[in-house]
């Protein structure tokens, strides 16, 4: 399946992409959709990809978190072969549907990002500028946000 | 300053992407790079957008959350208009550095949607299909997730 917005039935009179209750995911030009993943219990911001519809799909009929690979140009079932799955816990979208929110638990070793971190955003920003050497990276443990026990 | 990784000078010898403390934000074919941003005491995402290198300057410069608008094709301050500025607390970037995340503090009505609402994402996608009728959407409080006190 590919992007078939087209195919889909027309909101009801009245209803705009941001008041619908009808899930009409907005895939882009090239077929994907952003897709943010955080972590259901912290509120981290684990990492961030690419959704087709075919994942998109797969996802919401498994309860794991599948992507697109644009560097692979397929289908990418999440810790397929690391073990790190991710169990999605909800799925949200945005005001205007074009983007989808996960929150998951990280299964396996708990690690989300490819370099063996937690979360692919292990480093912070610092500085005001934008140019070499007024702007540099430090590495950062992920905020203290925790839920309620 | 449109894409300038060009000129950016070289990473040091034996460091890659994932491993280097030097902020080399990674912009597409397009100029842009996104944004996730969400609330720095709940972990809520609250928006999506993106960023050109102008808008990244502007807000690690004033501390205030700028975007490219691509429907408008301009330099968006978040919050002008309405005052729900959005308060820049941390920026990270990821392990490969083509995504940016902001954790913010919202001024004004606290509200970052222009739906009016606090997120831009208030629906929760139900059903396991993404056939029409197998899926659909409900509005969903966001998650309980709180900053201990």
């Amino acid at each position: 399946m590919t992007n078939d917005n087209e195919a889909s039935p027309p909101l009801d009179a009245g209803e705009t992409i941001e008041t619908t209750l009808a899930f009409r995911p907005r895939f882009g030009p090239d077929g994907l959709i952003p897709a943010i993943v955080t972590d259901l219990k912290t509120g981290d911001v684990l990492m961030f990809a690419h959704m087709n519809a075919d994942a998109l799909t797969s996802t919401l009929a498994t309860g794991l978190a599948h992507f697109w690979s644009r560097s692979r140009a397929k289908l990418w079932k999440k810790g397929e072969e690391s073990g790190n799955l991710l169990k999605v816990r909800e799925v949200r979208t945005d005001c205007d549907q074009d983007v989808i929110w996960l929150a998951v638990e990280i299964e396996g070793h708990g690690v989300a990002c490819h370099t063996g971190a937690r979360s692919c955003f292990y480093r912070r920003v610092i500085g005001s500028g934008v140019k070499s050497g007024e702007t540099s990276l430090e590495i950062a443990a992920l905020p203290q946000i925790k839920a309620p026990d």
